[in-house]
C-alpha cells in the first residue's frame, strides 16, 4: 500500500460521499452536536440526530453508517444505546464511536464494556481515550495508567500507538488518534497524517466532529479509509481555516467553509506517511 | 387579495415584531436550539426554551405565541408536550409546529397523531413532512405514501400542494412548505415565494428556525400573514448572506446578520405570487 | 481598594487562567452550551459539560471550579444537582450560579432555594433575577416583586444593587450583575464596570458564557476578582466585536476572536469604578 495509493481511495470516498449523501444519523453531545451536524452536511452526509430508543434502532436500520459519541449521556442513553448497537450488528453497519470522557461514571464504563461484544467499525478519540479503551477491555496497551482528566488529552498520539493497533486487531476495524499528528491504523498498517492547526484545540467540537464526518466516509468505504479521509480532510481544513482566521470562532467559520470545498489538489498536496506494524 | 396588499401586511409584520419584542418560548431539538434562538432574536422576539411540563405551562400562559419542533424528542416530551398544548388550546395561543422526522417512533407518532384535537396555528415543514401529516391525520393529501427518510424532503413543494391545502383547511390556520420555491396556504390563498439560497440546505437549522421565527410573527400577525412572513425575511436574508459567503458556515453567519437587518426595500422588491385555491 | 490595584488582580487573573489551564465543568442549558464552552477555552479553561449525577459529582472532585447554569432544567437534574453541589461544599470548591429562569417552575424554585443552605461562590445574572433570587432566599432586597419575564431583565442594575450587597453578604461570596453598566459586588466593596455592546443582548448566551467564564477566573482568583475579570473582559471583548460586525452572528464570532486576545493595554484602559457599600 503506498501513499499514493491510499491518497486515491481517500479522493474516491470524498468525492462517493458528496455524490451519495448518505444518511448518517449520531447520538453526539449536546455541546457540538450542531458543529458535528454541520460537518457532516459539509462532507456531504445527510445528518439526524437521536436520543429515543425507538428512533434510534429505525435511523440505525434506514441510514448507510452511524456516529455514537458518549460526550453528554443522558438518562435514556442506557436503554437507547445497547438497543442501536444490536441493531447496527444485526444490520451489519458501519458505526464510528468516540469514546469521549472515558473513565467518568458508572453508565459510561458499563456502554464501553459492552461495546468489547459489538465493537465500532471505526474508533476514534484523543491519545489518552484510546489508551484507556484499551486498559478497559483488557487489550495490551503498553501502558496501564489511565490518562484521562476531563475530555483532553494527556498524552502523546505516539505514546497511544501500542494501543491502537491492539484494540483495531481486536475490533478488526480501525483506530483514530487525533493530535498534533494523527495516526490511523487498521492493525496492519499505520498511517501517520501531519498537517492540521493548533487552533484545532482552542475550539470545542474539533474531536467530535472529525467521529461524525468518519461516520459518514465509513458508509462509503472502508473503516481504515474513513478514518483516513476524516483526518485527511480536517487536516486540509484547518490549515487553511488558520491562515483566514482572527481567533478561535472566526478559525471554526473558515474550517467548516474550506471542509465543504475539499479539492483534489489538496488531498494530492497533503502529508501522509505509510508504516507497516510488525505482528 | 392583491400582493401589494400582503406585502404591507409583511412589512407591518416585521416592524411590529421589532416594536413588541414578543415572548416566543420553544420546545424545540438540541441540534438547532441556538440557531433557533438566535433567528428569533435577530427579527425581534424574545427566545426561552423549555422541556419540563410545568415550566412549559408557565411560559405558554405567559407567552405571545409558542414553538413547537419535534427534531429530537426526549423521554419528558411525553408529559410535556400534551400539557403544553392543552395550555396553548385553553388560552387560544397561537402556536407552530415543525413535525420534523414524522415516521420515526411511537411517541413522535403518538404525538403528532394526538396534535389533530389541538391543532396548531402554524405548520410550517419540508414537502415530504407536509404529505406525511396529512396521511396521518387522514386528510386528502393526493398522495398515500409515506416519503420521509431522515429529515430531508424527498418531495417537491408542488406534489405537497393537495396536503397543505387540506391540512390548512383541517386546521383553520395556515401551512408552510420549504422548498426551492416556498409556499404558504391558509387552505383558501396559496402563495409561492421566490428567492432565498440552496446554502439554506448546506446548513443544519434552516427550517427549524424558520419555524421559530415563524412563531414570534404568529405573535402580531394571523397564522398566515406570519408564514408569509418568515418565508419572505427567510428568501432575502439568505439570498443576500449568499453573495457574501465562502460556504455553509459564513453563509450562515451572513445570513442571520442579514435577517437582522431586513428593510422596506428588500420587501417590496421581494417575489410573491398568490393563487387562489378552488373550494 | 484602588481602581489600579483592582486591574492589576484583573491581569493577575487573565494571565493565570491562560497558563493553568483550569477544568472547570458546568451544568448549563443546552441553548448556549457550545457558545459556553467555546468562550471558556478561549479564556484559557478546559471545558467539560455534565448531565448524570455520578459523572458530576467525579468532575467536581477533580474540577479545579464549577459552572451551574439553571437555564434548561431536565428531570435528571432533580437528583443531580443536588448531589454536585454537596461535592462542591464538602471540597470547598468555588462555583458559580446563573439563576436563569428563576419564577419558573416547581424543580427551579427548589432548587434554587435549597441552595441557600450551600451557596455558590458567585452569583451571575441580570437585574431580575438578583432581585428574585434575594426575595427567594428572604434577603433584604429593597423591592419585593418579582420581575422575571422569560429570560430577559426588566429591571436596571442600579434598581438590583441592594439585592447584590444583600445576597453577596449571605453568601460571603460575590454578585455580578450584567446590564448596560455591570455591577460586581462582595457586600463591602461594589465595582460599576463600563463600557461593552448593547450587542450582547442581540444574541443569546452573552449571560450563561460570561457565567462560564466567570467559574474559570474563579479557579484561579478570588470570588470577587473573578466576578470582575470576567465582566471586563465581556465588557473589552464585546466592544471591540461591536466594530467589526455587521449584526448578532458576525458580532458573535469577532466577540469570541476577541475574547480569545485580551490584552494587558486593554484591561489597562477599561472603566471601572470602585465604589464601598455602608454596612
Amino acid at each position: 500500500m503506498t501513499e499514493q495509493e491510499l491518497k486515491e481511495q481517500i479522493l474516491a470516498a470524498v468525492l462517493k460521499a458528496k455524490e451519495t449523501n448518505p444518511l448518517t444519523p449520531s447520538i453526539t453531545n449536546t455541546v457540538t452536536i450542531n458543529f458535528v451536524a454541520n460537518a457532516q452536511l459539509a462532507v456531504g452526509g445527510s445528518a439526524a440526530m437521536i436520543y429515543l430508543p425507538d428512533e434510534a434502532e429505525t435511523l440505525a436500520s434506514i441510514g448507510s453508517s452511524f456516529y455514537i459519541n458518549m460526550g453528554t449521556l443522558l438518562p435514556v442513553y442506557a436503554e437507547t444505546l445497547p438497543r442501536v448497537i444490536r441493531v447496527l450488528k444485526d444490520n451489519n453497519k458501519p458505526w464510528v464511536l468516540d469514546p469521549v470522557g472515558i473513565g467518568a461514571g458508572a453508565l459510561r464504563r458499563s456502554l464501553l464494556l459492552s461495546m468489547k461484544e459489538c465493537p465500532p467499525s471505526v474508533i476514534r478519540g484523543n491519545a489518552s481515550e484510546i489508551i484507556a479503551l484499551a486498559n478497559l477491555w483488557e487489550l495490551d496497551s503498553g501502558i496501564t495508567r489511565d490518562g484521562v482528566r476531563g475530555v483532553d488529552a494527556t498524552d502523546s498520539v505516539e505514546s497511544a500507538r501500542k494501543a491502537a493497533v491492539a484494540v483495531a486487531r481486536f475490533t478488526q476495524g480501525s483506530v483514530s488518534i487525533s493530535g498534533e499528528e494523527d495516526l490511523v491504523t487498521d492493525g496492519k498498517y499505520t498511517v501517520i497524517l501531519k498537517g492540521g492547526s493548533a487552533m484545532c484545540t482552542k475550539i470545542t467540537g474539533a474531536g467530535c466532529s472529525l467521529g461524525g464526518v468518519t461516520a459518514v466516509y465509513a458508509a462509503v468505504a472502508s473503516p481504515f479509509v474513513a478514518g483516513l479521509t476524516a483526518s485527511a480532510v480536517y487536516n486540509i481544513a484547518s490549515e487553511n481555516a488558520q491562515k483566514n482566521c482572527s481567533g478561535p470562532a472566526s478559525f471554526q467559520v473558515a474550517f467548516l467553509d474550506n471542509l465543504y470545498s475539499i479539492t483534489k489538489e489538496q488531498v494530492d498536496n497533503s502529508e501522509i506517511c505509510v508504516e507497516t506494524e510488525e505482528l
